[in-house]
């Protein structure tokens, strides 16, 4: 386990959600389990006027409610806690908060001046709080690295991902910016490289010659809750699509990298998404579906409409479920089709990767043959699925599918890191790995600029009711080619509700 | 399901051991199941007296010791049962057998005078019996089928084999020659054809290219018991390897048949048995390991060592144990080597084969790569075993073998066969795919023939202690290639016992 170097960790957005539901429980976890460096300042800022004390007082009564928390320990963290006002939007002000760093870092007795940005703030932000650090030098490496988080969304669509680029890369270089997608720090989401690399029974079967075809699913029960008005501007593609679900099936599909380092590994991540081959008109018409919930009761209880949700438009048109058949464009995988789906209020929560193997090349047995699948399960129940056919037992040869499944709970003493316990200690670290960077961000945009401007146009849009597993028509898109999706919930019709 | 035309089987032997604990017991259960002909008599043979009503009796007490059985059943299966003292070496005394067999036609009205003959008797009389019944005309087929099932052992060497096989094709064709090995009836045997052929993402891997080598084990936590005197003129060579082992491996490595009847399988496995690279001296004095049990505690308690069991010579050097490294020279295997072993007085009682898959092309993540091992166990706890690697939760790319694993007692509804009732009815049925083929057997033995030579000489043979899994030459058989035999039995070293 490597210790992080001492290091200031500045929070932008000091009061907001994320910083107190995510930022503050990783970084009490990292210190709980010594994986914090022996020396931190932790610094909120954000407008609101805060002393150190009421600002340790609030994440304190916070951290309590969210997390179990050992009394002792949980002071001995407070302690590392400290706030900062500072207007962020005006340049003048960020003195403020360079001199309070000055101060830290003397208080602390730190040797280097080693500091991490995070942007948990706004995204209207990102492109703003870049230039005002570095008009004050907090840019600046000389002694001791400056690195700043940044969070997703990276852009709203190719033009503004580039110019958000082109923006931040004026104060910071590359190998500062950590742009962080929470699906990269899953266990299950890493854990594909390790299945895929370190196995030899299944890399063989890795490429267009065994696999038929593979599913991705990235499946919600929740509508979109208090985000409705984030939501309506944004939609499916862009808050699951273009980032989430590409990001994965990039480390589904990455050739081995040539080394375990951040710049092999995204080297391959951004071949890969360089490779998928361009959406067509046809694929927009034909190999696309872009859905809305409607109002239904689900187990009784009576849940809204996407449309009827508070911050969304009467008449939007916002999608809220997107289903499309894509192909990569390479040596592994010429002519396999991806099936890749994203919803809200679907019947459960499950974010899984199906990989469906063709069958064997000759029919010895006289029945069907049984399908063999893999399954990556992301979340919940992280895991891994596998289905195949043994003998039905009996007369005859027939063959039956059975399956075999491995939890990641069943490990004894896991120590799981939650996604953004992994990341920061990756950025504290230097560890860029799982991070995205620039070049794939833009080759996920481009590959979804078309579906994009698509649907801008009133292009077809179809309902399906909360608890279903979307519009009818992505049902369709896979019987065309005489597939069915995974449902995952056992024994569910198309409008079944289930948890997992 | 098949019903088998209605038919008479005859059992030789009929007051023997097999007979009372495994083929009434099948019969029985099939009977139960609906699985025999609508209309059937069952004819027990041999030299003792009994009367139907006394030999009735006689084995529904066993019935009822062995078995849960049903009373209205059992009195009706009963009603089945007749009996005929016959003097089995005596070819004029058949007459008597041939008579009773018509009064059963004429009493059961059969339409046409298909008869099963089982030789449930001494390897002795598999010699004798044919010939008698075809002085009789009883192996005509002009009015019904006439098949005769014959036990294990074909044979004692390989001269004794032919020898045998020309007596008795003098009076019965190969087609009406049924020759048990119960290892081919077992469900888990046949499961490795529907598993290798049923499933794309198996099949690929099946070959050199993937496996590093194999393993098979055959292993008994039993001696002798009651059995010294005929084990000690046979061994473990010609007990377990020459048939079910050579058998099992047969099925693991042959190719896909062209269909799936007794025929094209059986082309296969002989084929497979006729490639098996012929053992030189170098393998003899090298590749082999044979081995003797030796007194020990285990457990507590005290077992005896195999020269003072009862029946055995004081100065035996029957082997109770053999390990053999071996090849088969064909274009999937060749170079890939099947370790075999198999023994009396092992820590416990399993037959399994272990299929390790070579490590992937480049060792992508620093540390050493997990083992990939799909295990198909045959006995006890039948299933389907796999060990790989995932990601190690935490920091970094660490690879940690799990397993995943499917038991065949977790199907619903399962109707297992056991081997005497799959391979009753199949003969019932004329399927003889399960039944090894005359020229399979003779290949068994051509590969076995130099072994048994080579333990003629007073060759080395290692003592173990009871309750170990064998001398310690069969370890360093592997360790000389750098590997480990599997054992099944979780955190055992060598010495210790366990029950699985």
């Amino acid at each position: 386990m490597v210790i992080p170097e001492n290091s200031s960790i500045v929070i932008f957005g000091a009061s907001g959600d994320l910083t107190y539901r995510k930022l503050i429980p990783a970084l009490y976890h990292l210190y709980a389990n010594d994986q914090l460096p022996k020396s931190f300042a932790i610094l909120g800022v954000s407008r609101t006027e805060y002393s150190d004390e009421s600002y340790r007082d609030k994440l304190k009564k916070s951290l309590q409610e969210l997390e179990k928390t050992e009394p002792a320990i949980l002071d001995a963290f407070c302690e590392h806690l400290h706030y900062q006002p500072v207007n962020t939007s005006d340049v003048d002000d960020y003195a403020k908060l360079s001199s309070r760093l000055d101060q830290l870092a003397t208080d602390y007795q730190f040797e280097q001046r080693n500091t991490l940005f995070y942007l948990a703030t706004p995204p209207s932000l990102y492109g703003v709080v870049p230039g005002c650090l570095a008009a004050h030098g907090l840019n600046d490496e000389t002694h001791g690295w400056k690195r700043i988080i940044i969070e997703k969304p990276f852009g709203y669509d190719l033009e503004s991902a580039q110019a958000l680029d082109i923006e931040i890369h004026r104060h910071f270089q590359e190998h500062q910016i950590y742009r962080i997608d929470h699906y990269l720090g899953k266990e299950t989401v890493q854990n594909m490289l390790v299945f895929r690399f370190a196995n030899g029974m299944f890399e063989p079967l890795w490429n267009r010659n065994f696999v038929d075809y593979v599913e991705i699913t990235g499946a919600e029960f929740l509508g979109v809750e208090e985000r409705g008005g984030y939501y309506d501007g944004s939609g499916a593609v862009r808050d699951m699509f273009q980032n989430h679900l590409l990001q994965v099936l990039a480390m589904m599909t990455m050739e081995p990298p040539a080394a375990i380092n951040a710049n092999s590994i995204r080297n391959e991540v951004n071949k890969v998404l360089q490779s998928l081959q361009p959406l067509s008109e046809d694929d927009l018409h034909n190999n696309l579906v872009l859905g809305q919930y409607t109002e239904s009761e689900v187990r009784g209880k009576f849940l809204k409409g996407y449309r009827d949700e508070h911050g969304v438009a009467d008449d939007s048109r916002t999608e809220t479920y997107m289903a499309l058949k894509m192909f990569i464009n390479n040596w592994r995988w010429n002519g396999v089709p991806f099936y890749v789906r994203s919803g809200k209020r679907l019947p459960t929560r499950v974010t899984e990767v199906v990989i469906h193997f063709k069958p064997t090349p000759h029919p010895v047995f006289a029945q069907t043959a049984p399908e063999n699948k893999l399954i990556l399960r992301i979340q919940p129940d992280e895991g891994i699925l596998m289905s195949f056919g043994l003998k039905e037992p009996g007369a005859g040869f027939n063959a039956k599918e059975v399956s075999m499944d491995f939890h990641y709970a069943s490990l004894e003493e896991t120590q799981m890191l939650t996604a953004y316990e992994r990341l920061l200690l990756d950025a504290l670290n230097g560890d860029a790995t799982l991070f995205a960077r620039t070049d794939a961000v833009e080759a996920c945009w481009k590959f979804v600029q078309p579906i994009l401007d698509f649907k801008q146009d009133p292009q077809a849009l179809y309902g399906y009711a909360c608890g279903t597993w979307g519009p009818k028509e992505s049902d369709e898109l896979l019987k065309r080619d005489g597939r069915d999706w995974r449902y995952p919930c056992k024994n569910l019709t198309n409008t079944d509700y289930c948890e997992l």
